[in-house]
């Protein structure tokens, strides 16, 4: 495997390699035990996954073992979202060695999610590969990309568990395996808030994944056309063509504003025999866009209005496979169910012997150090300072994530320069300027060419806000730019081009 | 629904449609108790689909009832491939209503779909949704398209049986439904053959539909992301990264260039880690691209060896999930294998109660009509000429298809300017030109800017022949000019552009 091949270099160009069948290192004792002509044991693939709660011993693992003086210092990356992905492209990679563990080799430019939905942009547009992001992850020998989830973390030794995702793509089986870091950072992300509520994982879909993009195109396109089979009553006609929003945040305002734009653009002309059948309502529990400020949400609320979305102040309280209950006992039918509620810590980051933050996040210092351990950093939607910075804990915002990749990436390179890179070699490491957060501002689109601007700081903060079309084109281009590829900046503006020029596909594929 | 419009039109046009409540009637007598205050009986929606071998009474199913003289005469059209959607592009919708059937709402450009598997063009470039390829079926009032199967077909009553696609999607249940029509052309395609072979269906992917290229892609980034993650043992990695294909056909010998190609390219620079242990093997029972003339085909064999495609004689005897076996004993283990050994007649072809020709097809006089039965046509894989024409039966190859669908779709317009247009009308239709098949040539891409274009009729033939660049370069541009919308083939042209100065997409969405 290719990491005999590193080892191989190593123990030709260290002399202490030559020392490594130590059995106290199991690591290189199991890779040395596949390396020689020793009968192999059985590929872990053929192994009942031993269950998380009791760990085996780590010869039960195949895995990276620690590095070598031979070798460059490991940085272990949990996670591909913003926060990963940001802190992967500013490491130097010149003194660390890559290895990045994600369920998914890209990442997703959440942002322009929203607009794959109805085809006015491809899924491929907005995701981007981690080997486009950082290329030493496929070509350096010592950087590597896992397709796994982490599943458990040993702090004292350094060590994070890991399962291969296989999709249940017979014949195989998962399998786990142990990597030795000597720098770990954890940006393993939020999942969705659901507030305990019956039935939201069985019946409504997530906007966080191109999968989760993916299914809700498919249905939307699935619903429209058996709306226009022989055989639907008018009740199950309007059911199937009611597309229901919960939760007034960015996500699902952009969402809302892309599907009515669908609904006048595309569904006029391409599904006119159903045309007067769909709709789109929103629910919010308080104020939509509550980050802005009135005069936007108000102007926001109006556009919505405008274009066909029924906004509803309601509390959801029960959800079924055909229709949602609300607190007042309103029952509203739906054919497809879009859930963007805010997101809260992962069971996984729950499970971590880790500090932890107000509200339950990975607790980090005012330098995104996780206390009480060494060598442990966390950034992006999974972690928050602790009490004791003083400090708040920050939106889940990308870009919060991206600033905060960027600044331990610098952070990081620096220790590695002054000579801190290997595990518990950074003890004595002087940190000076801390992370500290500016938001740039915050942008959401509505649909029809108009947008959002929020430039100022706080809500009571100074600065520009505005709305209409000037900001819908402010609010594309830079988008645009901060799409991270060019390729992806190219098909993004392809997309948006044939889309005005040949309306949005609906080839249900 | 809509077809209430329809119906409302009628009886305000025509007086016959005041005597519609007819109980002789079931359609009308279905639409009406629906369209009437009656308390509407149960959505069939809502009712167990009964079992296709024992069909209900029509008055069990809603669905459209014979045209009135109001109406255009309403042409039914099973599928939606080459012939179908040929035959659809090409009809008069002055003259007639078209309703479509089919489980899929585009056309798959199957020629290019190769090219999808490893990223070279994307999904969406080479589906063409029907509604473009001809918008009177979202338009107009009495013409539809319905994502259903046929299952079933009653000549004497001019009816054909049809149940709904839900792909399984909670909480809808498929239903059944029937359309009466006047004219009906039967364009049901073939399905790929196994020879009955063990183990094709479970483990083999084709090479037919989007979903098969979707599927295929997926496994083979997977394959390639976990032979990389620690504790796969040398063999196992080997078996992950061996792409077999079966059968050395267009389709066969295609995918194999494309992906010689993509490991060429792009695995040595995106996964430089396994880029060693990849191979793609093709097992052909007799000669690669038979249909070519020996220098061609000789030519074809040297360039994919070239490109490190390892051809096979062999015949599969059967299919393992992690190995295959031939007749002479040989084992070859795989991570991905497509099977592409040519088409044969469906299940459902089979069961209709109508001529065949020679081979199982549903038989066609010269003029594509079905023998036997009044109003009825059969074009494309699915239909082949009867023994008393004296013609052979024709390759399933697209341009059959294509030239098939402009034919019938002409002959039809003709036959409704003669006011045969209706059921049972055309009997004393003077029918004259027959359908006669002139073979324009063959092309065949092998990856590396290289392809054969044989403009010869047959292999016995005079007329061009050659290979190369050039042959490369005439064969895309063939194309490029033959997709059939300007969205796809701007798209077609951008990801060609793309992949050539951007490399492949690889993010496993």
């Amino acid at each position: 495997m290719s990491w005999f091949r590193s080892l191989i270099q190593v123990s030709a160009t260290t002399a202490r390699s030559s020392a490594r069948p130590r059995i106290s290192d199991p690591f290189s004792y199991t890779l040395l035990s596949r390396f020689s002509s020793e009968p192999a044991r059985p590929s872990p693939i053929h192994e009942t996954p031993a269950p998380t709660s009791t760990p085996q011993p780590p010869t039960f693992y195949s895995g990276l073992g620690p590095t070598m003086p031979g070798d460059k210092p490991r940085v272990v990356v949990l996670g591909s979202g913003w926060a990963g992905c940001r802190l992967m492209k500013g490491l130097d990679t010149e003194q660390y060695d890559i290895v990045c563990v994600s369920p998914r080799n890209h990442m997703v430019f959440t942002p322009l999610l929203a607009s794959t939905c109805v085809g006015t942009l491809e899924f491929r547009s907005v995701a981007e590969p981690i080997a486009r992001i950082q290329p030493a992850i496929s070509r350096e020998t010592g950087s590597y990309f896992f397709l796994s989830n982490c599943i458990g973390l040993d702090p004292d030794k350094h060590v994070v568990k890991c399962e291969t995702v296989t999709d249940g793509a017979e014949p195989l089986k998962p399998w786990k395996f142990e990597i030795a870091y000597d720098k770990l950072v954890i940006a393993l992300g939020a999942m969705p808030t659901t507030f305990g509520i019956q039935g939201v994982h069985e019946h409504a879909i997530f906007l966080r994944e191109v999968s989760h993009a993916q299914e809700i195109r498919r249905k939307l396109l699935l619903n429209l056309m058996l709306s226009d089979v022989p055989g639907v009553s008018e009740e199950e006609k309007s059911r199937l063509l009611h597309c229901v929003v919960v939760g007034g945040g960015p996500t699902g305002v952009e969402f809302s504003g892309e599907l009515s734009d669908f609904i006048q653009k595309d569904v006029q002309e391409r599904y006119a025999h159903v045309k007067n059948y769909i709709h789109v309502t929103l629910i919010e529990a308080n104020e939509i866009l509550s980050s802005f400020d009135d005069r936007l949400r108000h102007y926001a609320t109006k556009q919505l209005t405008k274009s066909g979305v029924r906004l509803v102040r309601g509390i959801v309280k029960d959800v079924k496979d055909k229709k949602i209950i609300l607190n007042d006992g309103t029952e509203v039918p739906y054919g497809l169910l879009v859930w963007s509620t805010g997101v809260g810590p992962s069971p996984l980051v729950n499970s971590l012997p880790l500090t932890k933050s107000p509200g339950g996040r990975i607790g980090v210092d005012k330098w995104l150090r996780v206390p009480d351990v060494q060598d442990v950093y966390s950034i992006g939607d999974c972690s928050g300072f602790v009490e004791s910075t003083g400090k708040p804990t920050l939106p889940a915002l990308a870009q919060v994530a991206e600033r905060q990749g960027k600044y331990l990436a610098n952070l990081l390179n620096k220790i590695g320069k002054a000579g801190g890179g290997r595990a518990d070699a950074a003890r004595e490491y002087k940190y000076e300027e801390p992370f500290v957060y500016k938001h740039l501002g915050s942008m959401a689109t509505l649909g029809r060419y108009k947008a959002l601007v929020d430039l100022r700081q706080s809500k009571a903060g100074k600065g520009v806000s505005m709305a209409g079309f000037f900001s819908w084109f402010v609010w594309r281009s830079a988008y645009l730019t901060r799409v991270i590829s060019w390729r992806n900046r190219f098909y993004v503006a392809i997309n948006w081009l044939t889309t005005f020029v040949f309306g949005r596909d609906i080839s249900r594929i």
